[in-house]
């Protein structure tokens, strides 16, 4: 592989991979191979290799599968500090009329064309930010003694509400619907394992067409038995902070790929995270006049305007229980706000995270389902919760798109997972 | 956590779990907490305690919520090597009627329980060894240099055949799918990122009823650039026996809780898995009288008799290509089959592996598709594939909870994913 030549100085290597570009001299020609670990620069010289190997190197084209040999020679201008001498290039298939050209493209036509975008080098340096962030989220878990608990996608009945639901024939008697949160499966198993989390796809049939809207996304959700609201903000910052000091630490190359201004990430995994309650919050922004009072819910324009100023995540906590889920548990000191929190990224990205602190008193549990209407005989395990050996719990969800877009820099999250899922585009 | 004590040997230390078992002196007694991480042998005496903890501790019942205070001691007969000398015990809350006793319960019960049966000790091991093997298989691939790329659920067409499809309405207009695998959204990521794997969840609505069938269970997919069905035959085996190797070395008080004679898997992390082609297979099977001739698919009577006198899983290459999917490359020196492998676990536990080289050249592909009756329009993109720098890459599918099942030793998949989606089971 590519990414591993550095360790082959002077030796001869074959290579096979696609010509990404190519620079034309007179008589010497720089090719730039990649293979999905990297990038490579061969440089082919007219009068070191035969007629027919000149020929092959100077007619592939964009995209076109090569065989390259060569000696291996330090280059420290190079992107992985080699480059190749070639000796000879195969054409294994010569590319026709590769469609993403270098001219201007609309995203429709992109976005149709996503399992050969994929291909291009910002696409390449998203998912493997992406797939970085992934690996971060197993092992931040695994050291911290969590079992993987993987939630199901097909349910019997909804999280909240039911409008935005993707909804399957289950049995010909039965309906399933297709999952958008982990969390109520994974209180139950925070009894019986401690300390879990999920980490899998979640579905909204959402009508809206922003950039912060998909489909189907992944979200990661830990559930911590006895873990109260403080312990859960701490949990929280913790856990952002690894992964962006771990996307810092491993991905540099790819955050330069993307024109990253990776000072403003820096902060992040330095620096505590402000708290502030919902209701310095509304007073902040009150301030800001902005017309907010106490019971409304912040939107994108608030989001933004409480995290100017700040180079980290902020966490706004106790917000009123009248906006937020039917599980939350309600602050004892205050008992109009929720031990919840959610955190907010700067430069403009919005909530990252969502978590709570959940009721475990079994009849405030069940007054709450009474109120909120939903269906307590579909709700009634996730009562026996409360029912035998209750305890407190606290846990939250990230969504991974909206991390990655954050650290990539990325505006719209449809560049933030491999085939996105979103109101009109379910191809390819 | 009670998995941490034993590096607090002779320190005052506070847990808080659950009441498990106990055992009755008279003055003694001999609780066992457990709090996920592991068990905790808690000795109350009392003459050493006040009465009211003296109280508590035996007034305390099975699943009780309880807070545990005392002096961690070494004792290297208990299973986390050491015990607890209470000093004080708290219940905070006091369990009634918990409805899982030692009696014997029917499947039926313990599946509408499933919430709660999680906390059995046997449940516990069984998703303390998935999760393990879930971290193994990141491991695995992260140190290969592979990128982790989640292939979309929602698609629009099959994969393969339609009868056992989720469906779903997309948009007004649209219907979509629930994945059966993730396979063909690798192919093209391949070529962009060269090594990739996805891991997720994978849908069947299947009719049937059996132990070896879930109707949403996780799959692991890799696929890789340049890879042809000799190097795939070694990934598999090199990646089966890295996992079998992790689970003996980090899961052995989950493997002996659930009495799995490890002996049994020893030889899978240590020996070469025997390589037979179908022809060969088909010749073993029809001197063991069986009634198998060319062009049959294997059963499960036929691959565990193939598998008996092996300890090790057995590779299976070279089907014919009219059993096996659309996409598999052929044979050059032998055009009828497929440059396919299955991977039979011993002990009767099966297929636990898939996979194939694919076909990557374009116009072959597209004769199949046409063979297949697949509807053109939805594969354009995955011929796209072989239109662009086409190039040879295989990869297979191993389904976790089979693999889960082999490794613990049980013989049905409902107890190998947290809440089990069958035929009539969606609850809880």
């Amino acid at each position: 592989m590519i990414s591993e030549l550095s360790r082959h100085v002077g030796e001869t290597v074959t290579l096979k991979g696609w010509l990404y570009h190519w620079r034309k001299g007179g008589k010497i020609w720089f090719l730039v191979l990649r293979d999905g670990s990297g990038y490579l620069q061969a440089v082919v010289s007219k009068a070191d290799v035969p007629e027919a190997v000149w020929e092959a190197a100077t007619g592939a084209t964009q995209e076109s599968t090569l065989e390259v040999s060569g000696i291996v020679k330090a280059d420290p201008r190079s992107p992985g500090g080699v480059e190749l001498g070639v000796a000879d290039v195969k054409i294994l298939d010569l590319c026709h009329d590769w469609p993403i050209t270098p001219k201007e493209h609309g995203v429709d036509f992109l976005m149709s064309q996503r399992h050969l975008w994929l291909r291009s080098s910002r696409q390449v340096a998203v998912l493997k930010v992406r797939s970085e962030i992934e690996s971060a989220i197993h092992d931040f878990f695994y050291a911290r003694g969590y079992t993987r608990l993987d939630s199901p996608i097909l349910t019997p009945a909804a999280c909240e509400g039911t409008s935005s639901l993707f909804e399957t024939q289950y049995t010909e008697d039965e309906k399933a619907y297709l999952s958008q949160s982990g969390q109520l499966y994974l209180e139950p198993a925070a009894a019986a394992l401690g300390r879990v989390y999920c980490f899998g796809p979640t579905f909204r049939a959402e009508k809206s067409k922003t950039r912060r809207h998909l489909r189907e996304f992944w979200m990661v959700e830990p559930e911590v038995a006895f873990l109260e609201i403080d312990g859960l903000m701490d949990l929280a910052e913790e856990f952002v902070k690894e992964l962006t000091a771990r996307v810092l630490d491993r991905r540099k190359e790819d955050l330069k790929r993307l024109e990253r201004d990776v000072a403003k990430l820096e902060p992040v995994a330095a620096k505590r995270f402000p708290r502030i309650s919902y209701r310095e919050a509304v007073e902040m922004l009150q301030k800001k006049n902005m017309p907010v009072k106490f019971g409304d819910d912040l939107g994108g324009d608030e989001e933004t305007a409480l995290t100017e100023g700040f180079d980290t995540p902020i966490m706004v906590t106790r917000y009123p229980s009248s906006i937020k889920a039917f599980y939350m548990q309600p602050d004892a000191k205050d008992p109009d706000v929720a031990l919840c929190l959610d955190m907010l990224a700067p430069e403009g990205y919005g909530e990252i995270i969502g978590g709570s602190q959940r009721i475990h008193d079994h009849d405030l549990l069940l007054s709450r389902i009474r109120q909120h209407d939903l269906p307590l005989e579909a709700f009634q395990w996730y009562l026996d919760v409360r029912k035998y050996g209750t305890f407190p719990h606290s846990g939250f969800g990230m969504g991974l798109e909206r991390f990655v877009a954050w650290m990539c820099g990325v505006p719209h999250l449809r560049e933030c997972i491999p085939y996105p899922r979103m109101l009109y585009r379910i191809y390819p």
